[in-house]
């Protein structure tokens, strides 16, 4: 590629555990993607380290260089300032006030912009996935926690303060099991990886049976969402029990998002579904079709996403094609 | 007046129980209503001939004549096909079907045009007691049921099929009350006056005490709103616990709805909170305001509204203006 082909893209998707960087043509095709671990302890100037060096492999390893990139998109976790690209605040990455932008722009030197990691996720599902067609379309992402993206008349929906999606805090059982953010029974408390893989411990203390013991050793370590289909493929009862309350309670969630916005498209994405869409799928749905009012579900789709953990990588390419217009 | 000044708007609410018609200044200002019961049980013709009769009354109320009178907007319960005028489903009224504009522009020969009764009290409230200018607002409409309003971008929003906004709906105590709806714990189910109500009775049954049975004898006949506040007014523990419940659970369905939809303002109406603003707004904005994430809240106004019944009638008078422009 000569360098004065400035047409490629590169997405980034900067997580509480990974960062993944990945290489789009023009037409927000990927051409190649790497991961690295976040390393969030070692503090923020390490992480941003991290990220140019993902950055850099993933280019190189697409046979490019940064002159070919036009811009990079980036989705951190937390609340963002998008105009000047600093992560304001990222709880699960330990950052405050980190001038992101400004230090991947110094360090690779190619303009850099900075969204929501969820939102990122919701602009490459809807933008690349469904061609950016549905006017009205609710994304909910399950992985270590849970998070949302909302499309009103065909745009991003983020609210007064730039904040709008959190559909993770969606109290849905008032008595439930009590969530990182203080209160009890948020739709995260109950469906996220974490809350799957707190049950399935709790029930392994309590002496249940589960062949993940046989898998992992008794205490389960370094547990994944791969592990859970594994042992829904060799009939784990307990797994089962757990994914299919998950799955309840992700319906439940559907059915009032869809009570209250009346959308033409629900999109489960994130990595837990991205494994088991075979088991949850089916329950989410009728969940959510038998919750929901008939006048809101009549032409209601309620589909897994594709993307998977590229939706965050697609979202970020997404966004430098709109803010670079 | 004479007949050819034809710029008066006559705003109708049509609920289960009651039918209020107003007449409007071409400013919007109210120059007075008029109330008849609805008598849903005389069938659909019955209650048409009703609301011609409360219109025919308020406006003469008024000193204006139907010739002095632009256009009538009504807001129906239930579902409604916005362009025929047609009433497609009210459960509480038993309709199914019925050409409502049709019938009312026979009888009164004004142009008619019909909304849903809980999106015509947005409309009230946004276009009316705000001005039009919260760019981002939601609508809680407390009453027999629980009904509300969107507004995105500074417009009404309606969803896929024109029906967003069922926040009654919304579960948010997966494990609670059976409601009308077939689900368990939607907040209607826990906040509405009918919730208000049976909670009051069924204690009563279980032998607590409240000046209630003082007021309207052992079974509580033809309990109001109203009767609720006076019986606070005297120090009624009981009746104090139950809307203390209520507005703790209104305050989770705020939470929810500023965690998805970060507006800037959250109005609270109805006639349960036109009556009893002073004992539960404060519950209200408290538990809203500890269970969002602050990034929600930094700006987030939550109000009382303070056109109450009026609401219905102002936003079908809104209605008028915006399709007749």
């Amino acid at each position: 590629m000569p360098d004065n082909d400035k047409s490629h893209i590169v997405g980034v998707d900067l997580g509480g555990t990974k960062i993944l960087a990945g290489v789009f043509t023009p037409q927000l095709k990927c051409l190649g993607s790497q991961k690295m671990t976040t390393k969030a302890e070692r503090g923020a100037d390490a992480v941003i380290e991290r990220i140019e060096r993902c950055v850099r492999d993933a280019v190189d390893e697409c046979d490019l260089s940064l002159k070919n990139i036009r811009g990079l998109g980036i989705g951190s976790p937390g609340s963002v300032d998008a105009e000047s690209g600093k992560v304001i605040f990222a709880g699960n990455l330990g950052w405050k006030d980190v001038p992101l932008r400004k230090e991947l722009e110094k360090r690779l030197d190619v303009p850099v912009f900075v969204g929501n990691d969820c939102k990122n996720c919701m602009l490459g599902v809807h933008e690349v996935e469904f061609g950016g067609k549905p006017r009205d379309m609710v994304g909910i992402f399950l992985g270590t926690g849970i998070g949302g993206g909302l499309v009103f008349d065909g745009k991003l929906y983020t609210g007064h303060n730039g904040v709008a999606g959190e559909l993770g805090h969606m109290v849905i059982d008032a008595g439930g099991p009590k969530c990182t953010c203080g209160n009890r029974g948020c739709f995260e408390a109950l469906a996220s990886r974490t809350a799957i893989f707190r049950r399935i411990k709790d029930a392994v203390k309590e002496g249940e049976k589960t062949v993940l013991v046989d898998m992992l050793g008794p205490d389960l370590a370094d547990m994944r969402s791969g592990d859970l289909r594994k042992a829904l493929k060799r009939g784990d009862k307990l797994v089962g029990k757990i994914i299919e309350d998950a799955a309840h309670y992700t319906g439940v969630a559907v059915a009032n998002l869809v009570n209250i916005l009346n959308p033409e498209l629900v999109v489960i994405g994130g990595g837990v579904v991205e494994q088991l869409a075979d088991e949850m799928m089916p329950v989410i749905e009728k969940t959510a079709k038998d919750g929901a009012f008939p006048g809101a579900t009549r032409d209601l789709e309620i589909r897994a996403s594709k993307l998977g953990d590229d939706a965050g990588i697609t979202g970020g390419a997404v966004l430098v094609t709109q803010r670079q217009k």
